[in-house]
């Protein structure tokens, strides 16, 4: 298979995912809510005559039969769900999100376009694939207990007989045209907490008749700091995040509740029951200290990232193929990030990687789930083509 | 005027005055939208050929033109608006706030039926009556710039000559049958603030790249205790308490902002000021230490409650002939909330005073804004009686 | 008796006053230490043969026999002991503390000064005097138990038979020439505590395996400001203070303990043992939500100073003779200091004062236990003469 | 070279190794003003017929001339001091430091006694050593600027033409008779920092005439725990540790000042950079906030202890031999803590690793600087024989 044609098909495809990928921005839907998301997804794979499978009730799989008979079967999975977030930024004007509240400022709407840019050029080139190629358009990567699971658990791509799945993520540190991955760990494990904190409400003018919320909360998000800066061994990596706080409803009322909602971050297991057991001594000890009470919640969410070595390098071959040699970046440490993608990589060999996305001139720098994140449109112009490329990659004999 | 009538005619409209609180209590609403509200006390005044003005867009005013022919202007005050919370308690079931999120957690509903048991037996005495009464019912006092201002502002009751202006707020630290009054300084003076904490979103597993606006906004909180503790002098009274805090939308995204609101109280303009300034001190220094910005806003609220000696005396001698000498409770300290009724007080002479309306029996000894926040009926049977019986004392000459 | 004698006589001793108390300046001694302070007191009363008593190890009692026989004994009190600080200032360079670490910081030196001034006074007045005058030169005022208690305990006063006992603390927020004084409750009660956060030491690059006492006992010391901002009543006065913090060698070590040594002030035990309870709870739930340990000693001081009403009469009537009216000044409010004086009052009746003691011109407007305070010797004009002047005062028959 | 010999030598010695241990123990004195230490280093070296230099006012270098005739010179380093640390610890009952607040709770009375261990081993060996073997007794290594960097600065060992130097630490993370070591980067750069926290002095009970210090240290600290837990990159390791807090005098006053000393672990120059400014910004913003001032001093510290490939192997070989294969254990992360052996490192080849020195039995499993920490004297057993059995490893032909 000559290289360039991947190339040249992304490039005269690129005006049609683009278009894709602002018709999604414009219409972000919640994690387990992308019904007209999918309704999307399977119109465009009809028009390509992609037959879909429905596993689960969003979201879809296309199959392509490749022209060559084999039992070979390379997943490639796109995630299509957004968050819940009131996105900001003129430079998005023509395709801002039209939907209150919820937006893609997580790029899962340029995942998605990009693999539906792969499915025109593997259309285009159905008689030159062995065996079979699933299309994986899976919901729900950003709410456990993640999409990515729940497809796990039907047993539908074990009983595809998966051969390797790959996946990717938009990334704004690295400009469009440059990939980067690593063998191994790549991504952490997220884990989610709840916690409500209880006090006794009243007047705003009599603190000594109420026990204060929100003094307890605040002396919570203090402390937490400490389970980094004190407990946690410092060669190792975790994070510990309170991303909501929420309590009261007037300026004059003590309230009777505050409830916290966070995510830590870590590879190994018992760093998470570690943090975990500290997250709740600090509850306990502040909650107690001040005459209130809590409830807690933990649950434990995707395991760590890990990528297959051979895979990472049929991933690596392709890319310096198709982008360049020094395009190429092998990262040393992880990223505190979490995806669902790693339920795959339980089940299946597979690589995941970060494609570059950012870029000064379309102001498309923004970290992940800011609310003005963006991406620079060009990155299908070799994410599309790279994804179509994977499946002409070699599958070792086991 | 003999006594025994006032209380006499409180016991015989008690069931009507319970059922006129049961019903505003079951359709709160909100400062300055008391439409409903409204109409249903103009509906009751009408049945009792009680002419009404309605000089703001909410509440009105009654006026009964007593049947001996006189100068005197007697004004009686209620308010009449609910508050910014979900309401609790099965003490109440027959009669729970069916208004999501707003509820009579302030004992407003008594005060206004308690008012329109005092315009039922005052409409039987009209003929006894020297000159006019205004019975106000007013519309947002839990909310600045007062509805007590507003209604200053227009100057209307300047217009009807006002001699003297009653009020009183429940109480549950009394029970039925008694009250709590002094003379000069009652209530403090409740000024709110508004601070914006703004730091940088991002992903949470990523907190290098951004600044966490809730961990600011906990470091504030705390810091502001500090006020209190370490500023105000310790031989004056002060409070500070944040009322409300709210940021971030998900549990795994580091949000822009936090938002905190909350109440100060005083006596004196001077504290009150330099609280102001230790507020934006805290503020703009925790968030220029960490890197983020700030917005602060800062109203001066009511100014403090303060009795006028010689309608304290007369409220005394009505309250002691109807309720008994051990009943009447002089208070050696103020209270720390306050109260809009501080601004009828800088325009005419006036008293305002608690009304006992706690009892273990009937639940009702939560104390203001509790979610739980009710008053045992009972204290009807005095309320009306001793609004009532106030138009019959005398104005000094001056 | 002629008042302007006490005057004359006080500016006719002035110098030697003002030499006295730099003297005593120079060599300030800790309480229960006061040995050279006491025999330099002695000394000062041998040469006006005044004969002494030594009923406690440090301090002493002069005693003067009027040439007037009566039962009548008059009590004058002086604090003499210093405090444990380092002094700074060089409007006092002639007479700096020469006693490293330890200074009169709290104008004892000053107190001790203007008694001994009185003694030459009242010595001239003796054919003038009805009965006994007890000079009190006591010891121990700053630390627990208190030097006051302890004399008390002896027996010696009652024994005596004491009809009143007066006392003055130097005050830098009034000039000399003036007093202030109020009956009834004029200075707090002072309790004292003790913390020892003890946490698990080791290296400083692996807090993972230590308990930080210095992360613990500083969220200790943030939130027991909510004790005064959020559980006593705004209307009461307290103050929580943390006086002193001490942990660790080295920057490189982290230390086994933390020590925090504070003072409570409140009127009423009850508050009083609420603030301990809070207290020991934030200690508790801190060290508890950390993994460390704790101890805990709260020592209730002295009660509060509350002058009876006689006695603040007489001190008023000499004070308005000496002084002039105008510079009689009455308090509204107590203060929060406290002084041992209290234990007397238990006993006898009596009246404390504040003897006005700062100006801008001798830099004497720090507050007590500043490193840089200092008194206005002028204060000795009036001083001196008014503590002379109240032996003369009449004792009311019982 | 037999490595037999080495094992039988240290076991002949081991005895003496431990008795030279004990006293030193019994003895520690602090960075630079280890003089009778040096004193009795020199006395050790002497009776073995051990020259000695004194390039510097403490510690010594001892030097072995090889029978065998080169220029190759193999340095062998041991620290000296001791820390600044109350010792406990009833299982060393016979040897506790006998220098009040001085220890040797870091080990270099071990590194030391294993060095002169090393000292007989080679002496005796001393016809079949190849060149010169220079036995660096350094002082102040727990201090900046670092008696490693001071030794350095000399210019001696440059003299002397050093190819390469090793040395080792105390670990009680492994028993006797195992070592650890790593190539490449093996220990962090340890920085230090001071901060003053300057408020108002004044009387406890009137903290609103005072700006307090001690409520700005600890909201200080707390504030510190946020740079690891939020500005450092996750994947990077860090710490910041206060180990030192220190301010007032008495529970009644409140101080001037306080202070706290500090470090922080990072290896990389940037990181440190940025920490230094978080800190300065939290100082300054908290300060500001309260109406305080402050000083504020950051010395950067040793460099990270990176160890030279080839001169690992020639431990790790050497260890093999020794040890056994299991014995030795090749890390898979650096460790925070620092050492100033990192300058020898910046001037000659080098190599630093970790000699087990931990066991139940003998209770010596505390972390460095812990006031418990103790040694396995097994540990001389390998020790000795290692160090001077790396004196015949080969030198690379450069």
């Amino acid at each position: 298979m000559e290289v360039t044609k991947f190339k040249e098909k992304a490039k005269a495809y690129h005006r049609k995912i683009v278009d894709v990928r602002r018709h999604l921005h414009r219409h972000p839907e919640l994690s387990y809510q992308e019904h007209e998301t999918t309704e999307f997804i399977v119109n465009q794979l009809d028009e390509l005559n992609i037959p879909v499978d429905r596993p689960l009730e969003t979201g879809c799989v296309g199959i392509i039969e490749g022209g060559k008979s084999s039992s070979k079967v390379v997943a490639l999975r796109a995630d299509i769900d957004a968050l819940s977030i009131t996105e900001e930024g003129d430079h998005k004007e023509e395709f801002l999100s039209e939907n209150e509240g919820v937006a893609h400022c997580c790029g899962h709407d340029a995942h998605t376009a990009n693999l539906l840019g792969a499915a025109h050029i593997l259309s285009d080139l159905r008689d030159e694939i062995e065996g079979t190629v699933l299309l994986v358009f899976q919901p729900g990567e950003e709410k456990l207990p993640g999409g990515g699971r729940l497809l796990c658990e039907t047993g539908y791509l074990q009983e595809k007989g998966v051969d390797v799945i790959y996946g990717l993520h938009s990334y704004p540190e690295l400009e469009p045209g440059q990939i980067a991955v690593k063998e191994g760990p790549l991504m952490a494990r997220p884990d989610e907490f709840r916690i409500e904190v209880i006090g006794k409400g009243g007047h705003a003018a009599s603190p000594h008749q109420a026990v204060d919320p929100i003094v307890m909360a605040s002396q919570i998000v203090n402390q937490l700091q400490t389970i980094v800066s004190r407990n946690v061994n410092p060669t190792e990596s975790a994070v510990v995040t309170v991303g909501k706080i929420s309590g009261g409803s007037a300026h004059n009322i003590i309230s009777e509740k505050v409830e916290l909602l966070g995510t830590v971050r870590t590879f190994a297991q018992e760093t998470a029951d570690m943090i975990k057991n500290r997250i709740e001594a600090i509850v306990k000890g502040i909650t107690e200290a001040s005459g209130g009470r809590y409830t807690f919640d933990f649950d434990y969410g995707y395991p760590a990232v890990t990528n297959t070595d051979w895979a990472t390098n049929n991933l690596v071959h392709s890319a310096k193929n198709i982008l360049g040699d020094e395009q190429v970046h092998l990262l040393d440490d992880p990223i505190m990030a979490g995806e669902d993608f790693a339920f795959y990589q339980q089940e299946f060999p597979g690589a995941f990687f970060f494609l570059g996305s950012g870029s000064e001139k379309t102001d498309s720098t923004y970290s992940w789930h800011h609310p003005k994140y963006n991406i620079d449109e060009d990155c299908f112009l070799t994410g599309a083509a790279l994804m179509a490329s994977l499946v002409f990659e070699p599958i070792p004999k086991s």
